[in-house]
């Protein structure tokens, strides 16, 4: 199986390239028109044929079954599926007896595997596509992306960072010291052990995206993993995780390795396995509160990511309608429910700049009003945007958000996608505070809610901006200003809070996006979340070097 | 003043090559004869000079002073001198308030100022010497090369990792997405911002060596530190401090960078500064009951050397005399007060293997008593080696180790060193017991304390050592064997408890030393610390990559 390792090699050599040097790298084009024809069709069969069965891909050590709680946001249909279901502690012995050959696999033998799970997986892109649509509610083109070849990207990223940071320092190295007539020496070895057994636990908006940069990454380094998906979010990663058993399989491991731990609302596993002693690492997406909790455990290397208070900063600019159309697709897309989507709207009441005209605070706020009604009413563009709400939750505090106290500027509705008429709905909500009020726009409103904040001048939106990024964390940042001296005060004030900005962005590339390779998604350094995808930390911390001397004699 | 970096660039280079080699490297010969004849006199009259009176070389916010606690284990007199006491809140604004430029400096200016530092100390090794003697307890050999050279190769090792970091990723890129009849294009930059205000907290044995690297590491990524050194053990930090404050001032900025903040054992300062929430990185060297406390402190990033229980498994020898002489050293050298000395002895009960023959346990046990009492008792050899204990509190720890119910098969006894007949001295005691009195050997009995453990065999030897270290942690683990079997599994067993292990050590070479450039000190990885000294992870976690983004329009 060293074969595998020299069938992907060059695609590795690039990958790395790419990491170091920061420029656009994919070999997953992003949009499926470039991976066939009846894609479409065939994944939508696929997916549909996992419904109302036994789901059998996956390995399983015993006979238990789990009819998971998964129900499409598009058709409001329990998908009925049922998965092995395994007890923690056979999933924890199975992972530690799986662990030692795994260990001494060797790096090579370990990315060979991996990168040929990816190249599998491409196969599967539509049928992860529809299987991520009714599981998380995306759109298919969003679905396609972000399970897909974004997905893929972020795992070969990983995959690119363990392999450079494993071979950092030579296995071996004869060492001599001099001592005057004689010289002392030492065979000396090097080696990256991986720290033990990692617990990857997934989120139901981004079920595959945000789950595989851990998945790989551990595996690459040879630590085995416990994927816990969201129970309401199960299939997509399944999917996965049956391809790598497969092929681990195929390469002579037990395929235990990589083991899925589903479970249901009402029955959660998480803290059962979060709290074991054997799990050594965890990675986590999701909400603050359990990112809380898992931070409270003792031993535990623990990768984040919660939650952040993304600001956009209004303070000049060349084309505010470009501007404004641009910001109304990033707060309307997938109905707010990434991340990375703006939600606070920094605008000074003496109004921006628009080249040399003032336009006033209330006309912005109109416009972007505008923008984003615009958008929603689109017949064509607005509901595939906007897809389905994930969850009752979210659409709940769609509808809350009218009592926090701001003024409505404009209100959610339901509205109707033509395929999916029983689809869980909801435009976004656009509300309007004072500075002031910061209590009230101070927490993550998770969803298609945006708020218009008035500031005193844009120096209090930067101050604000920064403040509560540093306190609440934020994993984006787009700012608005043609004037330089603001672009390095805001610049400088984001960097206190540790967040990347991006600055004066209109026409096709968004501040929601992040390219692997290219852009860390969440800088790891404030409340947003303590990881980066992917830095050497995000892979460092899985394994520690350790030396080994011998005596020349 | 961007030629101290063009001065240094050279060196630079060198350091970090070797880091990546890890072969022998060093730009500071460790013996005191490569650095000048008069050296010694001069060192000493130099560390005279400074008794009985104010420290000067310092900055001082204020005009307070504090007569330090720090007393000279060789002549157990107070050294008497005061250092300028400034508030925590003080030390914290002077800090914040140096921060801007100096994150603004850059890495070539950091870096070269960092070197320069190193060259300036090179001068004062002899006086560093003398002040390490008379806080620490060490012999004038092993404060020459622990304060002096070693410490400067980690300093180095950690400037030179941490430039390496910082130029892991370009500066700028042009990023530009091919969107079929156009490209998206972005600038991009990629910065390394430093995490904020770093406190490093001292021990009383290593006052320079375990300190310089926290100091050097958080400096060079652009973070301000406050050096909170053992109250016993001022002196020698205090002298390196001042030294950095002086280049730093000379190339134009404020010296406040760094700072130190000194305090009495009856009013200790370090429990108010490392809770300050302005403090972001704390460095740590000490017990491991004070570490659980730093652990417990949230949102800090914590660098920890706690303690050891560092075991020697003695399976099968070459040359049992030159073993055992070997080991009776590691455990005599500076009367057992490094963190790496071996403390517990494996041996079973069935005795070990000497090329065809068998040496029954108890023949080996007598042996190794009497290598250690050869050279406790050797005049030229034994006091030197020895030195002086740098606490009553491990004197005391020396006594009541008769009382722990194991054997005494060598007692501990005072001697005296004909130059300083004064001296806090013991020779080592020599414990005996069985592998099922675990509870006696389990922790760390800091100072010239060993203990042979009886095992049933070297399976038992091998799992008690790993064990024990994954529990309790060890830095370091001795072992000798000639069975290659025997050696895997070793070696495979304290990969478990992420424990370098050095092989069949005789010689002019001992398990307590490490080598900068090519041994990680700690690993990280168990509960002897989680920093290793100088790994990624030890610069990556005092920094956050940002990146910006700006469209190209």
């Amino acid at each position: 199986m060293a074969s595998l390792f020299s069938k992907h090699e060059a695609l590795l050599q690039e990958a790395c390239k790419a990491l170091g040097e920061r420029s656009f790298y994919t070999p997953y084009p992003e949009h499926h028109s470039a991976w066939g024809e009846n894609g479409y069709k065939e994944g939508e069969k696929a997916f549909t044929q996992h419904l109302n069965r036994p789901f059998e891909d996956l390995m399983a050590s015993g006979k238990g079954q789990l009819t998971s709680d998964e129900q499409s946001p598009w058709t409001l249909e329990n998908l009925g599926i049922r998965y092995p279901k395994v007890s923690s502690d056979t999933l924890l012995e199975e992972a530690k007896a799986a662990s030692k050959a795994w260990k001494q696999a060797g790096v090579e033998m370990r990315t060979g595997i991996l990168i040929e799970v990816l190249e599998r997986i491409k196969g599967r892109f539509f049928e992860l596509a529809h299987a991520t649509m009714h599981t998380s509610g995306q759109s298919f083109m969003m679905a396609f992306q972000a399970s897909g070849p974004h997905a893929s990207d972020r795992a070969l990223e990983a995959v690119a960072q363990a392999f450079l940071e494993q071979n950092r320092y030579p296995e071996t190295v004869r060492w001599e010291k001099p001592m005057g007539k004689f010289n002392v020496a030492l065979d000396k070895t090097f080696r990256p052990v991986p720290k033990g057994i990692g617990l990857v636990i997934g989120c139901s908006t981004f079920p595959v995206w945000n789950s595989v940069p851990g998945i790989f990454a551990n595996l690459a380094v040879g630590n085995p993993v416990i994927v816990k998906p969201h129970p309401g979010a199960i299939l997509p990663i399944a999917m996965v995780v049956a391809e790598l058993q497969k092929v681990l399989q195929e390469a002579g491991f037990s395929g235990h390795e990589v083991q899925l731990a589903p479970d249901n609302f009402d029955a959660p596993l998480t803290r059962e396995l979060a709290e074991h002693p054997a799990v050594k690492l965890i990675d986590y997406t999701g909400g603050t509160s359990f990112g809380k909790y898992l931070e409270s455990l003792p031993n535990k290397v623990l990768f984040t990511e919660k939650s952040g208070v993304n600001p956009v900063i209004l303070d000049s600019v060349d084309d505010l309608k470009a501007v404004l159309q641009n910001l109304a697709f990033a707060v309307t897309l997938f109905s707010g429910q990434m991340c990375t989507a703006p939600q606070n709207f920094f605008i000074p009441k003496g109004g921006i700049k628009e080249g040399d005209q003032t336009i006033p605070y209330q006309e912005v706020v109109e416009k972007l009003r505008k923008s984003i009604e615009g958008l929603v009413k689109h017949p064509k563009l607005g509901p595939g945007t906007m897809a389905a709400l994930q969850s009752n939750r979210t659409l709940d505090r769609v509808k809350e958000s009218n009592a926090l106290g701001a003024k409505v500027v404009l209100e959610a509705h339901a509205f109707r996608h033509s395929d999916y008429p029983k689809a869980r709905t909801s435009s976004p909500t656009l509300l309007e505070t004072q500075a002031s009020e910061v209590d009230l726009f101070e927490s993550e409103l998770f969803g298609p809610i945006a708020v218009v904040v008035q500031t005193r001048d844009t120096h209090q939106s930067i101050e604000l901006a920064s403040q509560l990024a540093a306190r609440q964390g934020a994993l984006t940042c787009a700012a608005y200003t043609t004037d330089p001296d603001i672009e390095r005060a805001i610049q400088e004030a984001m960097e206190e809070a540790f967040v990347g900005v991006s600055f004066n962005l209109t026409g096709y590339i968004w501040v929601n996006q992040a390219a692997a390779f290219s852009d860390f998604h969440v800088s790891g350094g404030n409340p947003a979340g303590n990881a980066s995808f992917v830095n050497a930390d995000y892979i460092n911390r899985r394994m520690v070097w350790i030396g080994h001397r011998r005596l020349v004699s």
